[in-house]
């Protein structure tokens, strides 16, 4: 049994994402459908790649990942349909598939990416707008019903790709940025335990304060107190206890984070 | 297989609509639900009726409408059902249905209400606060399970309607209004696409502003511009290009919108 | 068929509640999931205890109720699963299921509780600060699918329990609290419709103001009025009329509140 998430910058009081289910439920009656997030940053496609990126390989294999962040909908930018390994992906052509098509192609996972253009898996009328409800909704409802993707419109292999800053190693110093503040406030960098693979202590650097050491879990540390821990998919995070973070330290998504390692 | 819909002005953190699921799935297992908003404006009944009137028709057949903005609950307001067209709505008797009633009308489709006073389908004990919970969820959830809508009350055909203002044409000037304000900040007026047919030039006036043009969609013009086009479902929408119209305006629900059709 | 309710401290933005969807769907496809909260306040494991208590009894028999309000994640807190009467609890030992054990327990009905130490019902991974994805989503999955209770861990009896404030009667004043702010500014004190059957006047005090009187719903005052009343689970309430209570008053949780008994 397929399943499908949606993620959007919709927000969730317009009735938009609800009218994407029921376009969905009109041609896949009762496919289970998640939400990843609407609240995806208004046009922010770094942020929605993000969040797809570390929540898909926590659903089965099969499933759809429906993401409508989409500045350009209704000019020339294509909508796509893509397998990346045993998931698929349904979007506008803009990078929002970038990591799962860079972890498909680092594990050797079969991938495949089509330009939808066959019209007769959308709505009868599309609106210049609303891609979402209109292309995208449809189409990853007839996936879920099993039809083939090659059906759905033309190969191609010139994806849009966004560059995601990667943190860069000068002797024991990492250069490295924040790149997500979560709902709790905490800092998500891009450095990731396996570049920091045997590290016991570090002192990382952000907007003027010093955090030394690392953490296994909040609790181990009393309220209030920043640490640096491993967060849930592994990304290296600052956080206050029982806090936040973001709060405390004025950080904003894009500063750049030094992590000097000390020992390990 | 049947869909519920749900739309309330509960918000998401006191867990009203995750009890409505409950008693829902308590009656019909497993019924597709899907959330349409819980964020309209408190009491704020016009906003409900809006957001229904244009997120209904991508429904499927026999989907149910639930829609709780009930500032009446408990008094002598009327809780009623009824079928229009080929869905069904369930709710209190305020004119939320407003816009599904005229639509059927319009179209020459069935139109059926009842008052709701078989309490044989409602829960055990009936609080005079959530009828959301006690009888319009139970009600819903016996109307997927096939019950015949004139089980559930007796006909009537008096329901309350709104007055939704309509815009007014004076030679080449629209005095129209602006009747909701979206996520994204986007103007939605209550011009639409059929009152404007033909039209391929118009300067819109709003708040001391002009906004000339018509544009296909938001990528035709640079971030930050203020453009005139038709929303997804038709409406005629101010919108400042990946940005917020309702921003840069300082612009409210109820603000008078002039119209000028230059050409067309 | 079984249904599984989530709620948590998560937020709707970073996309971890549909992860745990994701978790589920991938041990136990397609069961019916819903959405009690996500919004609790960050960590405040009272306000998730309340909001369960409150809304557990709506859901059928065998729901599976997976409650993540965790600050002692990765910590030496156990995790555990319950059997409380008819419906399962799964989360952190932290006193989120005070409300349902002491309703149970009233009611006579059966617990058992076990301390999750069986890592073959978990992820393979299981990372030190989201146990809500890695223990307790495949748990509850586990749960849905028919797994005995007693499989997945030793039993124990020691959970811990909160201690929610209970109000104390002195001859005809009760001095009770304020324990939560709904979504709409309802002020929800701890004194219950069956501490005052019979009383038909009362005078409520909080903040410096009095409310007199009790009425049954909302719209039997205009709006703008303060009013007493009982809300739709039977704890006495302070409104007003289409308006936010908190804001009027300035109200917190926390607050004492004096109610005197007048006649009834």
């Amino acid at each position: 049994m397929t399943c499908i998430t949606l993620m959007t910058d919709f927000g969730l009081r317009d009735g938009n994402v609800g009218v994407m289910r029921g376009v969905i439920w009109g041609i896949s009656p009762g496919v289970s459908i998640a939400d990843l997030s609407h609240l995806v940053g208004p046009q922010n496609i770094v942020e929605g790649a993000l969040i797809l990126g570390r929540s898909a390989p926590y659903f089965p294999e099969g499933t759809v990942h429906v993401v409508v962040v989409d500045p350009g909908v209704g000019t020339a930018r294509r909508p796509i349909a893509a397998r990346f390994g045993k998931q698929h992906f349904v979007g506008p052509d803009n990078g929002l598939c970038t990591l799962l098509l860079e972890r498909a192609q680092g594990n050797g996972e079969p991938v495949e990416i089509v330009h939808l253009n066959r019209t007769k898996y959308w709505l009868p009328d599309v609106s210049h707008v609303f891609h979402g409800r209109d292309i995208f909704s449809p189409v990853a409802a007839h996936l879920a019903n099993g039809v083939p993707l090659l059906d759905l419109g033309d190969a191609i292999n010139d994806p849009v790709r966004l560059a995601i800053p990667r943190p860069e190693r000068q002797d024991s110093v990492w250069k490295a940025q924040l790149i997500y503040i979560d709902w709790f406030g905490n800092l998500v960098t891009n450095l990731r335990q396996e570049d920091l693979e045997g590290v016991d202590d570090l002192a990382l650097h952000i907007r003027g304060h010093q955090v030394r050491g690392l953490v296994r879990t909040f609790g181990e540390r009393p309220p209030g107190e920043l640490v640096n821990l491993y967060g849930s998919t592994g990304s290296l995070i600052v956080s206050v206890v029982n806090g936040s973070a973001a709060q405390a330290l004025g950080a904003q998504v894009g500063d750049p984070v030094e992590v000097e390692v000390i020992s390990g």
